[in-house]
């Protein structure tokens, strides 16, 4: 109890944080876009009801037992031979009413803490990758130290605005690796936190982390989100049980899931975008309604994952016309039910090259034109997420800061557009010595982290780097300087008993 | 005049043109996006009204004597000393009037005419470059293979909608390289024409190759717009002799000149994007309203070409926040007077790497949210226009046609929609083999140019090769397999007499 009052002590007294190593503030975003339309309302409706038609009619498999008694005990129609579910439409929208439009994340430093809700622009980056990627050690299983490393990545950039798994460390044995993944991030970050929903005992577990780590009692955790989880349908129409079992965890405990359908069009969805938005919308309200269901009120977000399958090799495209197209149309559908809402961006490149670079940027606007509030994979995906790429995360965080710097209102006073300057400089002069520029030119432009504007001549002289491959040298710098924001600040020690116990203990395992 | 006869049934005749290398049709595109705002419309109306007190308070300089003379006479003050003509409003207001609203642009394909007008979305390859760039044979100056190279990847992509002069054909004397590149244009190509203004006489023969090769007499030609040259201001504030002639020349024989004054913000114009709009947006109207004091109703646009410059190196940027910002302010402003717009991308990368990627599709971006008429330099360049990189222009082809591809609308009718696709697989499922899909895959998706999708092992062992590495077969395949479309055929015998007459005259000089 006594650690647990330092903790919160630390909390509210180190409300600043380091700069970051991007230089800017892009802590706050709002999204300044007006949002773009794929279909007319008329047919957002339609989709709309098409789903409510998908659940009523032909019903959800759920194979976690406790899940199918919760939507039973709420008037779902349930055979348990089958484990179909089907869900009446006064549900969903009893559902939708409970759902918070506007949820606070919070986070150890309080100025970290987010509004997910619709107008919001949040970041996360690349999440869940098996493999990690850099141009020194090349292609490797995920492992805890890459973990770390991308995690301290993260941190390091304010327009990384929500922590994910980046990295799998596939060196900690799977009933112990809850307790790396959360004392990685609570030892070296600061921002809204991810735990992976594996099954009850690791999600419990990961809690009481996060309330020993912060000194939070359990109403105090309760009372807040402090975590985040991701949850992916089987599509079609299928929840399996560690899914389920996480939407009804967190919202009990009153945590955020983000209700991501896993829908490819042509493949497990169908081939058009139109019609994969109704599966995906579908499977979305499902596992919206199951938690509305399990706690009224629980804080859950609207979720999308829809590209198209690439038809010469199967695997998931991106940035594509219909990437953009179904980023665009889960907008539309968000905003229909007035919900917060995550997209993604990513690339299936295998490597950080004009196709990885377009693939992730192309997708970044369909995301911010379709009025995310939070993009996922938006630094650092390669190979549609089998590997997290050191340099393509350092080349997506120079987009997301160039969305993140579009996110300001530019000046436009008088004093802004500067009439006595152009009337002081002669007609084929320059402005270089005006004091209007003098005065501003210091902060006037974004910086560049990697883009090399140097001439043909000076940037063969200094090797011909392409962009990938002067990022190494960003990231490395970057994790060399690293230090853990004030708040981690006796956490490990606040940790060490817990996890030596459940480590003795044997862990948990996953559920399946 | 048998000869005119001939081109001209040719011309009628022939009314469809091959398949292009894309394998789509992107020949008329609509912008399908709301346009964005960078600033408030009252700073918009501030914007406006500081360039009207530019022209009016300051003026602008303009070195050609038959120029001020013309805007003398329609009530301009002018300062036969210094060359600065004042403009007053009441004239700008005038020349906005008789300006036209939709332009449209023939060809020597009826197919491939354009209507240039707001909402209309055209791109033209990247232009004016003094070097060409590819893997195979390295950077070089620019000659007349690399400009016709350059010209028939242009021809080969219907995405391309304007023909630019991408490489500039160094190798061929200068007062002889206007008839190699009309030739070049008029033996290749079957799309809306360009023309240097490099003086009178070189204009003037120009048109008149125009003439020969579409068979068109002197009243057709003068009646349509058949072809286009773009106005580069020398900012701040002032005309030269060359672009103030074009405007007039283009003006009379009702050819459109492209308004572009060139501000790089915190060098040749004020530091904030705002004010270097204001300077834009009056050097623009000057050439507005010189064009329209010419002749009323003069084909014209208006144009903007402003990015930042970067502080470190001194260089233009491209895909900056800043570059993004001036794009949508540049199309608020076209769209506060009501005109058709140019806007332009770019990269200042050295190479078509990531950074190349991420400069061309975020400036892209920003043209097409800021509804662009046309957008500039939209494939292949490199240095900021340096150089002309045909790897580059494969590259940049996959984020048109992606762009493209978002200009049709998606089906979403209940066909589309599919519910009885969804009703007939399982949960857990797939749908390729369900008719909804089969019906559909072949064109369900956008098929890639360049991004290769295969899995890290296939791609590795294939060479991991990145995509620009994959581009270079991409665009030798095309050139070797090149054939002219119909409409060339017989274009080089009109030529002929022309152009060795003009030859052994020793040619025309541009002007200074």
């Amino acid at each position: 109890m006594e650690e647990r009052q330092i903790a919160r002590r630390g909390r509210s007294r180190r409300a600043a944080t380091a700069p970051s190593a991007g230089g800017s503030n892009y802590i706050k975003l709002r999204n300044p876009f007006t949002p773009q339309e794929a279909y007319t309302e008329d047919r957002i409706a339609a989709i709309h009801q098409g789903a409510l038609r998908i659940l009523e009619e032909l019903g959800i498999r759920i194979l976690l037992d406790e899940a199918r008694q919760i939507l039973r005990n709420a008037g779902a129609l349930v055979d348990e031979e089958t484990h179909m579910v089907r869900i009446g439409r006064d549900l969903v929208e009893e559902a939708l009413k409970r759902a918070p439009r506007s949820i606070r994340l919070r986070a150890a430093s309080p100025m970290r803490e987010q509004d997910y809700q619709l107008g919001s622009m949040l970041f996360m980056a690349g999440a869940g990758c098996p493999n990690a990627y850099d141009r020194e050690r090349g292609r490797r299983p995920g492992n805890l130290e890459g973990y770390l490393e991308t995690l301290r990545l993260q941190q390091s950039f304010d327009v990384i605005h929500m922590h994910g798994p980046s990295v799998e460390p596939q060196d900690v044995p799977i009933q112990f690796r809850h307790y790396a993944m959360m004392r990685g991030q609570l030892e070296n970050c600061d921002k809204p936190l991810f735990v992976y929903s594996r099954g009850r005992r690791q999600v419990e577990e990961s809690f009481e982390m996060i309330r020993l780590a912060l000194g939070l009692d359990e109403a105090e955790f309760s009372n807040g989100v402090w975590a985040t989880t991701v949850i992916n349908s089987n599509s079609p129409r299928q929840l399996d049980v560690s899914m389920s079992r996480g939407i009804i965890d967190f919202a009990r405990a009153g945590q955020m899931s983000i209700i991501t359908p896993f829908c490819l069009a042509g493949a497990m969805a169908p081939v058009t975008v139109s019609g994969a938005l109704m599966l995906q919308h579908a499977e979305a309200l499902a596992g919206i309604t199951l938690a509305q269901m399990t706690r009224p009120g629980a804080p859950v977000s609207y979720g999308g994952f829809l590209s198209n399958v690439d038809m010469k090799s199967g695997s998931p495209a991106f940035g594509t016309p219909e990437h953009i197209r179904a980023c665009i149309g889960s907008g539309q559908l968000a905003r229909y039910i007035g919900m917060p809402w995550r997209s993604a961006t990513g690339a299936a490149s295998n490597t950080a090259d004009a196709q990885g670079a377009s693939e992730t940027i192309m997708a970044l606007w369909g995301a911010a034109l379709g009025g995310a509030t939070v993009t996922v994979h938006a630094a650092g995906w390669l190979e549609g997420g089998l590997s997290l790429g050191y340099e393509k995360f350092i080349l997506d965080i120079e987009s997301l800061q160039t969305m993140a710097e579009l996110c300001k209102s530019d000046p436009a006073d008088d004093d802004a557009l500067g009439f006595d300057a152009v009337a002081a400089v002669s007609p084929g002069g320059h402005f270089f010595a005006t004091p209007h520029t003098t005065e501003r030119y210091r902060t006037a432009f974004y910086r560049p982290l990697v883009a090399d504007l140097s001439n043909f001549g000076a940037w063969s002289e200094a090797g011909a780097l392409t962009a990938d491959q002067r990022a190494t040298a960003i990231w490395k710098k970057i994790l060399e300087e690293f230090q853990a924001p004030s708040t981690c600040h006796g956490v490990s020690e606040r940790l060490e008993a817990f996890v030596s116990k459940g480590t003795e203990a044997g862990g948990a395992m996953p559920e399946e």
